[in-house]
């Protein structure tokens, strides 16, 4: 992986900063968030602005350039990943170390008194826009809304937005109608007191109105934004998708409904100035409800006094919460999921000591395994097949340069996840085709212990993710290892694979607390950078916990493992193991070997099925 | 336990809510905290407002009167007390529940529109007062400042501020002299920017100069503030303290020194004149550095564009972190201290049976014993000593109404620690002096578990407490069972026996990371309600831990107990706790033994010793 040579556009870039066609004054900084407008974590290529400007295209980052400086924050999943990509035009800002300063300091310390800071107010959220507004104001600087996009001045073959046909989901997958979404929307909305709702976040969009679509790769969203009222439903989205007849029928935009649920159509940059006119048509104490992750620019489109911002919307926290039937669609996208990756070990176990195998042709098989799986529909991200060194970059992807032979010396980590119909998956599993070392073994067995330690958990009602953070380190803490990224996350149901307002991590505090039915990964790991990477991922569902006592009645919750992919018994030291831990390892292998195994039977991959059988023998603790 | 009738005292505050005398416009509503001017969680007679009003007497709670409504907002340790001590006129905001307002909530939902809330500006932070202030505005309310307190207006017989000698400490107590920790304050000053830094927390000030007073029970401090210039010195302190020729030497008030040492001694009730003239003399730039914590009176003293606020200051960060000396004092202490509790033990032991001892008496009997011990300065808390039901009650003191009799049927807790000029205790045993049933050896167990669970874990350098909270509840968990406090807070070196900036805890989220040579208390516990409670506690420092690897050399810390006082085995069933735990309990008994059973030797305490070695034996558990 050769870095992407910037010096040219670096200079366009800060021409068009101080150009009067663009900005009003001269700007001596120009923020590039990693996000769209809807801040999405997953965007479209024509959203790709800070990898078009800096070369750095992992999930997650900031950009930053002033006259002298071009600087990256990124987090330690992509510390190795950045300074690859990067060239030397650019400073690294490894967040979450000590000595790494945040961008409102950073700023700070290297621009000349007074300066302006300019960025996309489409792009950046108000909350992020507020408190980097308050740290340079308070030091004498200007942050400031710069309409047109410039890195879109520069960006010469900039992709279209792209606009591709919708899918509608039956009540047989969502559970619920969108009507009866909005309803509980509305009744949420008269709880607060507000008149109008506003969705800006491409999930929310596709969760409310049950549909999905294909603009973002790997995401199930189309862009769009809707805005609610008590009495109107307004759509803003482009293109020929609502001209399609199924579409049509599915939002009942042809038959006469009562008023409340007639869905107005209007184009997708037509949004800002709706809002507008809605903001400037309050009277006092009505109020608008955003996300505080709303972009700057829809924000102000309220009138302060008019806004009502909370972290998480009403549908956030409603999406979070799986009802029946999308649990049960999650049950079976992932009973799926585990036949594809029993055929992918299966043939890798063949396939590996030939030498023939490299990290591309096996994520390129294990896609090809999971698209014969009914409903599949596309990957949840790109796969991370890994091995040896690359192992250690956490959210590697390989590519041509990078791309390395598997071995029967080195450990394997695949990271991989489908989009079915019916579910979204992403499970982690960590493979030795060879013979592991003892210290392998060792590290591999402090990660599992981890991984268990939250699986198994038993937490009251009203806990929040975080908490459980610590139990998934303890094991690695005792000797001195660690991992240098949160445990888990919230999974759409047949959506983001990465959602709020739930996780497990010992970065946030503002989640929200676990409930039944909502969905996390437990993804405990351990890397040593040059050397391999190790993680052990499942997707768990929270579910309520028999206890032999019940304090103040509040309940106890656990977690029931919907990834039923077995685990290499081979990595495990089982002497490391309690016997609790032991146990709960022949548990959840016999799990395996039953639902898994009567799939596979039922599918007739008989291979695959001894494969299971054999990788789900139970371990035997020295007593 | 009867409550205090407060009709007529409501009556009088709602009426000089509304005297021109005191208020600009009427208030509809007056906030009574719980500190004093200097935020302290310990407080004087002349400062117990909030008790005055309502009868609630616990340390912490806010009040709030508006003309209909009398509330009080505490958290779980006081529920049952403010329960039992406040009459009908008031309602009990349990904080913590899920359903309970917050003060600004509810505040908007009972007020009138328009209203104004008044507040002391001496009493109430700055910080509360603008998240207050904030949330009122955005409801069509305001916050105002009353300068005159008003509870001190109906207040007839309101004792007077205490101005006690003050006691100075030699080197060999405190490890570094005040001139060094000024210089050392001044160049923390010299690294942010700032030119003037204001100490405002009692314990900050009587630390920097290095001396203790005895203006408030049981913490070791004076009424005083302090404004450090760069070449300037000021202490604000009333009464003829600084005439103590002790004082004088040890301040250096009579020498010939550096003019940046020079202590210029003002009058106490000159510190807001004072700062609103350096506020006045300040240029564009100058900063003056304040604890967000401080009072909004000195806050506001300082224009906005000069102030530097952080949540901990330097000083509390330097004060946390205790060197060699203090250590070495703080083990002593202990020491001490665990002479004091195997006499009371024994002394109980043979005593209880024979049904004459009370609550009140086995306190006073501890005080006893501790007074005997070098250096006892005072109890550092209230005693908590409860039997039975009395334990449910997390900060119970036991008074003649509630005093219950010590019985062989139930268990036994107590709460206790002493203010030696060497160091500061705090430490929590739970006893049963007959026979306990299975259900409390099991409760008792999983606290010991939660206890070990904290006591002995590592984890690298840089973690913050809050991170490791969840292990002292884990084993809890499992069963269903919880404690609604924290597991810890840090200790001071004869100092409060609460103090910032670290502590172990779910609620907080911006404690300061746990740093070796930092003192914190280890407490989980279990209470049940009109039965018993059960904690452990012990005071335990932070030290390097050797481990087995060294991710990223960050190094790993751990802890060592100070406490060194036994476990009752008799409570423990053996059989719930892993071998790993098991061996913890025997390694903590043979230092208990070894250490302490050295010093009852050295004191002659034969008896006492005698019943240590039997309280110490080894647990042997069933394989």
């Amino acid at each position: 992986m050769s870095p992407k040579i910037t010096t040219e556009l670096l200079k366009q870039l800060r021409q068009v900063m101080k150009s009067p066609k663009y900005v009003q004054e001269p700007i001596q900084a120009y923020i590039v968030p990693s996000g769209d407008a809807h801040q999405s974590e997953y965007i479209a290529p024509c959203d790709c602005r800070r990898a078009f400007i800096s070369g750095f295209d992992g999930s997650a980052g900031t950009a930053i350039v002033t006259e002298q400086h071009a600087a990256m924050w990124t987090d330690g999943r992509y510390f190795l990943q950045a300074a690859h990509q990067m060239d030397n035009n650019w400073t690294l800002m490894k967040m979450g170390l000590k000595d790494t300063p945040t961008q409102e300091d950073w700023l700070v310390s290297v621009l000349p008194e007074g300066s302006k800071v300019g960025v996309d107010p489409f792009i950046i959220p108000a909350d992020q826009w507020k408190r980097m507004s308050k740290a340079l104001r308070s030091a004498g600087h200007d942050l400031v809304p710069v309409k047109e996009n410039l890195i879109d001045t520069i960006w010469t073959d900039c992709p279209q937005r792209p606009c591709k046909p919708l899918i509608t989901l039956s009540l047989s997958y969502t559970g619920v109608s969108w009507r009866d979404k909005i309803v509980a929307l509305r009744s949420k909305m008269a709880e607060r007191k507000v008149l109008w709702f506003v969705v800006t976040a491409l999930d929310e969009v596709a969760w409310l109105f049950n549909l999905r679509g294909s603009d973002v790769e790997y995401n199930p969203v189309f862009f769009a934004y809707a805005v609610i009222g008590m009495n109107t439903i307004r759509l803003f989205i482009d293109g020929d998708r609502m001209m399609d007849p199924a579409v049509r029928e599915h939002l009942q935009l042809d038959s006469t409904l009562e008023p409340e649920f007639k869905i107005q159509v209007m184009p997708y940059g037509s949004i800002l100035s709706e809002l507008q006119a809605v903001g400037a048509s309050l009277s006092p104490k009505e109020k608008v409800w955003l996300s505080d992750k709303a972009s700057y620019a829809l924000t102000e489109a309220i009138p302060k006094a008019y806004r009502y911002l909370t972290p998480y919307t009403p549908i956030c926290i409603a999406k979070a919460v799986k009802n029946a039937s999308e649990t049960e669609g999650m049950r079976r996208a992932h009973i799926k999921d585990a036949v594809a990756l029993c055929e992918l070990f299966n043939w890798l176990e063949k396939e590996v000591p030939k030498g023939t195998v490299t990290e591309i042709i096996a994520a390129d098989k294990a896609e090809e395994f999971r698209s014969q799986q009914k409903d599949f529909v596309e990957l949840s991200f790109a796969t991370i097949s890994s091995t040896g060194p690359n192992g250690a970059i956490i959210h590697y992807k390989p590519v041509p340069e990078t791309n390395r032979t598997l071995s029967v010396n080195e450990i394997y980590l695949l990271d991989s996840g489908a989009q079915y119909k019916d579910g979204t998956t992403d499970v982690t599993r960590t493979m030795h085709f060879g013979t592991p070392s003892a210290y392998e073994k060792e590290c591999f067995t402090y990660v599992l212990k981890g991984h268990i330690a939250v699986s198994a958990a038993i937490f009251p009602n009203g806990t929040k993710g975080h908490l459980l953070d610590s139990f998934a380190r303890s094991a690695l803490w005792d000797c001195g290892l660690d991992y240098l990224h949160g445990t888990g996350h919230g999974v759409g149901s047949f959506l983001n694979v990465h959602e709020g307002p739930c996780g497990i991590s010992y970065k946030t505090f503002a989640d929200e607390p676990l409930e039944a039915g909502m969905i996390v990964s437990d993804e405990p790991g351990y890397y040593e950078d040059g050397s391999f990477g190790i993680r052990i991922e499942n997707v768990v569902l929270v579910i309520p916990a028999e206890t032999k006592y019940n304090f103040k009645n509040r309940g106890s919750l656990t977690f029931e493992p919907l990834t039923l992919v077995p685990i290499q018994t081979k990595m495990i030291d089982v002497n490391l193991l309690t016997q609790k831990e032991c146990n709960w390892v022949n548990d959840y292998h016999q799990k395996c070997r039953e639902v898994i195994g009567a799939e596979l039977e039922r599918q007739g991959r008989h291979e695959a099925l001894r494969w299971l059988i054999r990788e789900t023998e139970p371990l035997i603790r020295a007593q």
